[in-house]
C-alpha cells in the first residue's frame, strides 16, 4: 500500500474545480490537500468561498479547506495539480506552475495547441503521454532537477468526436473526410452566468464561440503521431484530413450529442457490421492499465434506432464511456452515426483525473 | 369583388386541422364552410367535438359549424379542402375526394411519391403545379367534367432544406452533394400525445421515424423537373444529386433548425458572399403573384454570427419566411449555413394555405 | 387629429426598454424620439448599441435614432418618459427628470412606495393618477411651471394577484386574507444574464430575491384608497389584510402562473358562480376610456379544468388580458383560482404604456 | 445469513415496475423473481417485453426472466409482491393476490381509502403497518392460514407534504389548518405517453386529475391514529385539520417541489428556529430498525435561501431524504415553507422498498 499521491486543484471555486473536487473525494490515489482560487476567496474556507452547485453534495473533507491563491509555492508538494481556470488567467499561471516543476493536468485552452505539450483524450491517445516521459527521461539523464510539465484536456466536444475515430482509423485505417454537427449541452458552458437562460428555454444557438476551430484543429492534433524526435505532435495535414464541424447550443443539461458522418481513405470501405464489432471491440488503454476511472467498456455501441440520448445514456461507465448509435451508410460520406459523450467527465474535469491516473500508472508523476 | 371560394378541411380537430381553420379565419381568399373530422366527432359542434390547442384563441366563426363526417358528399360545395388527415386514414379518404372532382390540399404523406402528383413548397416549386393546369385543360378540351386533383405538402423538415436550395440551383447550377443535420421541433409530432413529456426534457432524440428517408427522398422530387409529356415529374437521380439527412428531436416547440453543407457541381463554386446575396435576393414566385400569404422577404440572410435562432425567428413574415445564417465555407463540402423554418407553417398547414392562393391565382381552382 | 404626443425611453438597450420600443411603435398616440442608454451606448446608432433579444424585429423607425445619455436636457421635448432603467441607476435619474418638469412612467422599484407616488397597475387602479391630477391642477392654480411628476409601474407578479381582487372587493367587500404561489417566468429577470440556463433546466428555484416582500407590500398600496388631501396613498394595513407571497422562478419564456387562495371579511361569502360572474363582468376603466391598448375583457374566466396555462393563455388581448381559472372553494379560506398573466405585458412595459394613455385621457400629459 | 426474501413485481414493464426492479437489483433483503405484466408480454423474456426508460442500465439478472401474467398462482412463492400496476387493473388483481394469502405492498390507488388498509409513507407513519401485525397474530391466535395483506404507497406528492408534518405534530401538537401548492415533475404521470411534450415545453399546466383531492384526503389518513380496535385507520375529521391543495405540472423530469403554509392548533406557536430544529432532530422509525434504504437524514433543512431546487437537492440520501427549506413565518397562517421530494423514490417504488423492508424488520413477511 503505497502513500496516495497529493494532488492541488487551481480554480477551484468554478464550475470544473468543483467537479475535479467531486471526482477526488476517495479517490484511492490521489489526495487532494491544495485549493487554489481568486484573490478573493483566498484566506476562505472552501465551503465559504464556493457557489456549490452539483447534484452531490459538497464533500465533508473539502468544506474547512483554506482556500490558496494560485501561486506554485502554495502547491510545492503536490505531485499532480488539476488546472479548472478560466482561460483569461490559465495562461501565466501554469506557465509558472510549469517552471516551479510542478505536473500540470489543464482543462484550459491556452496551452492545446503547442506541438510540445500533449493534448489527450485519456480513451483516446494515452500514447501521447510519451513526450512527459521522454522529457523526464532527458532531464534524468543529464542531472537535472526533475522538469515540470503540463497535459492538456481536449475541448468538450473533441472528446466525443474522436473517441470512435481512434478504432476505426486503426482498424480501417486514415480517415479522409470528417463532418460533425453537434447538439451541447450548457453545463460546458459553466454556471456563472454560463448559457442565459433566455438563451436556451424553448431554444437553440446555433454557435459556440471558437468551438468548430477547436474541433477541427484539436482533431487533427489528437489524431497526429508523435514525432520522431519524440518532442512534439505532428498534426495530421488538411490533406491528410478534412474537418468540419457545425456546432450547436440545446437545452439538455448535461452530455453532448453529436451526428456524425466519415469517409475512409482505403476502398473498399468496411461495412456497417465491421464498423459497429471495431467499436464494441476496442479496449482503451486506461482500461488495459486497469486505471481506476476507466470504462469497463469504452464505447456502448446501441442497437435501438433511438439512441443514444443524453438523459437516458451519459452516466454509462460513470460517464467515461461513450455511447454511438445509429450507424448506417451515408450517401455522401461513408457512414454516418450519432455519438454521445458525457461533457463534464470524459469531455473535461473527468478526463483529467483518468489522465492523472495513466500518468501514474506510467511513473510520470 | 368576387366571392371568397369555398373551403372545407379534413382532419379538424387535429393539429394540422387546427392550424388550417387559424390560418382561415379572416382569409380574404376562401371562406371556410365544412369541417370534417371522425366518426366520432361527426354531428357535434366544432367547439364540442376539438380539444383546441393553439396559442391563438379558437376563432369564433368556427365554434358552431356542425362537424362532419369525411365524406365527398359533405364537401361537393368546396372549391378547395385541406387535409389534416393522419396517414392512417388519409389513403382511401383523399382518393374518394379527388374521384369525385374535389381540389384537395393534402399534408398527409400518402400520395407525395405518386409522381403525377405535385409535392409543393410553395415558396420553391410552385411551377409544379402545372400538373393540375394540363389536367384541368386536358379535360376541357375533351369536354370531359372537370377533374379533381391533389397537390401534397412536402415534409416540414423537408420544406426548410430545399428553400434556399432553390434559388442557389438557379444561379449557380446543380448541387452535386447536400447533407442536412436537423433539429426538429416537437410541434411536428402533433399533440396526442405526439411527443411524450419524459422524452424531450433535458434531453434529445437522435431519431424521427422514416424522417431522413423522407428528406432525401423529397428533395429529389422538388428540385426535380417536369416531365416532357407534363404529367408527372422527373425525380434528380442519385448521380443527379447526393442527399443525407439525420433526423432529432430538441426541445423547443416551434421552428426546425437545420445545419446544413452543399457542393455545387460546377468549379469554380461561387465566394460566400455571392451565396448570401443569391439568397437575399429571391423571390419567390408567390410573392409575384402577390398572394395573400406570400413572404415580403422570402429568404432571410442574418448576419449576427448566433441567428437564426428558433425562439426569436420562427416567425418572420408569419412563418412564411426562412431563415439562413451562418453562411460560410465548408472544409468537406464547398458550403455549411444555419436554416430556420416555421415547421406548422411553411412546413405544414401555412404551406397549404399559400399552395391554394397560388392554384387561385393560376385559375385552377 | 391632434399630433401625437413625444415620447422618449430611459434603459433604452435593456430587456424592458426594447418592450417599450417595440409597443411604441405605430403607436397612435405616441411618436418615439429619445432613446436614453448608458454612457458606453450614448453616440451610437440604437441598432449598433442594443442587442436584440426580441421575437419582434427591431422596428426600422428606432434603428437609426442616435441614443442619447439619460439627462433630463436630452429629453426636455418629451411629453412622456418611459423609464426602463435599472433599480441601480433609477433613483437620481428618475427625480432629475421629474425636477426638470417631465412626466416618467417608470418600471423601476426606486419611488414604488414613496406615498405621494401612485403605483398603478393599469386595468386595476388607474383611479389613483388622480394624486397627479391633483399636483398639476394646485400648481396651475397657484400659477407654478406645470410640474414633473412620476407613476410606478408595479411590480409583475402583483399586477397578475391584484386584477382579480379589484372587482372582488368593489362587489363583495374587503378581502381579510390572501395567499400566493408564484409560478414565475424567466424574461422578468431580463437577459444579461437574467436566470443562468444551469439554475432553470429540469429545475426550480423557489426564491426570487425581495419578490415575496415587494407582492405583500405593493398590494396593500395599489388596493389602498387616495388620502383626503387628494397626496398620497392611504395603505392598507396588516389589520385589513392578511398578504403572503411564495415565489418560484419556473422554466418559462413569458407568463406568471398563480395559485391564489383568499378570504372575504363578509359573511356570507360570495358563490363560486358569483365569483366567476364578478370576474366575467368586469371593464377596466382603461376600456371605458377607450384606450388604445386596453383588454376588450379585462379578465378571462376560463371553464376548462387545465387552464390558464401560459403558453396557450398569456397573449390573450395582446397581453393586456388576466386570465383566471378553476375558481373552485377552498377548505382553508373561502376561495382558491389560478391567474395567469403576462409579466412583460401587464406586468411591466405594456403597464407603461397603457398608464400613459390613461394619463392622456385624463389630459395629465 | 438468512436467505433473502423471494419478492416479485406486478406491472413489471411499465414506469413503476421498471423502478421497483432498478431498487430490487442487489438488494440485501429481497430476490426478484417473479415479473407480471400484461398478457401483451407474458410469455416473453424481460428484455424483449419492456421499453426501458430509466437512466440506469437494465440490470443483468432481469433480462432473462420469463414475464408471468398477472395471476397469484405464478407468484405464490413470493413473500412480498410490489405492484406497480395501472388503477385500471390493480383492483380485482390485487384482490386475488390478498385472498391467495399474499402479501403486497402497491402503489395503486384502489384500496388507499379502504381504512383497514394502512396507507403508508414509510419515513412517515410505519406505525400503521401495526394493522397487518394484528391481522397476522390473529390469524395464527386462531389457527387459520396466514392471511394475506395489502399495504397501499400513497400518492406521491402527499409523501412529500406530510414528511416534515410528522414531527411537527409530535412535537408542538396538531395542526389547524394546511396549504400546499405543489409543482410536480412529469415522471409522476409515467411514460406512455404520461405528459405530452406539447403540454409542458414553455409551459405550466395547473391542474393534475384527482391529485388536489387525494393530498387532501390521503393527509387525513396518514396522520390519523390506529383504531382501538386495531383494525383501522380513524382519519382526522375536517374539524380537526384543514387542509387545502392546489396542483401544478411543471418542466421538470423529477422531484416534487411544495410550497406549504400550516398554523398549528396551539398558541403560542413554536419560533422559526424550533420547526426547523424539530424537522432536523426527526429520526424516522425506518433508520431507526437500521433498514437498508433508510435515509440517514430524514429531513435535510436548507439555509440557503434559494433551497431546495429538483435538480440539485432531489437525491439526497438516494431520494428517501426529504429536502426543507425557506422556512419562515407566514402572514396568514403561522408558518411557510418549501418541501422537496423524490417523486418515483419515497413518492412511488422506493417507498414500496422501504416498506417492504419495515414489514421485514416487524417479521410481517
Amino acid at each position: 500500500m503505497c502513500a496516495k499521491k497529493v494532488a492541488g486543484v487551481l480554480g477551484a471555486t468554478g464550475s470544473v474545480g468543483q467537479r475535479f473536487i467531486l471526482l477526488l473525494a476517495d479517490h484511492p490515489d490521489f489526495e487532494l490537500k491544495v485549493l487554489g482560487a481568486s484573490p478573493r476567496s483566498a484566506g476562505k474556507r472552501y465551503v465559504d468561498a464556493v457557489n456549490w452547485k452539483q447534484t452531490n453534495l459538497l464533500p465533508e473533507f473539502a468544506k474547512d479547506i483554506l482556500v490558496t491563491a494560485c501561486n506554485a509555492e502554495a502547491f510545492k508538494d503536490c505531485d499532480v495539480v488539476f488546472s479548472g481556470l478560466d482561460a483569461d488567467y490559465a495562461g501565466p499561471i501554469e506557465k509558472e506552475f510549469v517552471e516551479a516543476g510542478l505536473s500540470v493536468v489543464s482543462n484550459a485552452k491556452n496551452y492545446r495547441r503547442q506541438t510540445d505539450v500533449p493534448l489527450v483524450v485519456p480513451i483516446v491517445n494515452p500514447e501521447h503521454l510519451e513526450l512527459v516521459g521522454e522529457k523526464l527521461a532527458a532531464a534524468k539523464q543529464q542531472g537535472k532537477d526533475r522538469p515540470g510539465f503540463i497535459v492538456c484536456i481536449s475541448n468538450c466536444s473533441t472528446a466525443g468526436l474522436v473517441a470512435p475515430l481512434k478504432p476505426l482509423v486503426e482498424k480501417f485505417g486514415p480517415i479522409d473526410a470528417l463532418t460533425t454537427t453537434t447538439l451541447q449541452a450548457i453545463s460546458g458552458a459553466g454556471f456563472s452566468p454560463g448559457v442565459p437562460g433566455m438563451d436556451i428555454l424553448d431554444n437553440i444557438v446555433p454557435y459556440i464561440g471558437g468551438e468548430e476551430d477547436k474541433m477541427e484543429w484539436e482533431t487533427k492534433k489528437i489524431l497526429g503521431a508523435i514525432a520522431k524526435d519524440k518532442r512534439s505532435i505532428d498534426l495530421l495535414s488538411d490533406d491528410e484530413i478534412k474537418v468540419s464541424a457545425q456546432c450547436n447550443r440545446v437545452p439538455v443539461t448535461d452530455g453532448h450529442t453529436e451526428c456524425i458522418s466519415l469517409r475512409f481513405k482505403n476502398r473498399p470501405a468496411p461495412s456497417v457490421d465491421q464498423v459497429k464489432q471495431c467499436l464494441r471491440d476496442y479496449v482503451c488503454d486506461a482500461a488495459k492499465l486497469q486505471c481506476y476511472s476507466a470504462p469497463k467498456q469504452t464505447i456502448h455501441v446501441l442497437e435501438q434506432n433511438d439512441r443514444p440520448q443524453p438523459r437516458l445514456d451519459r452516466d454509462r461507465d460513470s460517464g467515461y464511456g461513450v455511447s454511438v448509435g445509429r450507424v448506417r451508410e451515408d450517401p455522401v460520406l461513408d457512414f454516418k452515426m450519432v455519438v454521445l459523450s458525457h461533457n463534464t467527465v470524459i469531455g473535461a474535469a473527468g478526463a483529467g483525473i483518468l489522465i492523472a491516473e495513466i500518468l501514474l500508472a506510467k511513473n510520470y508523476i
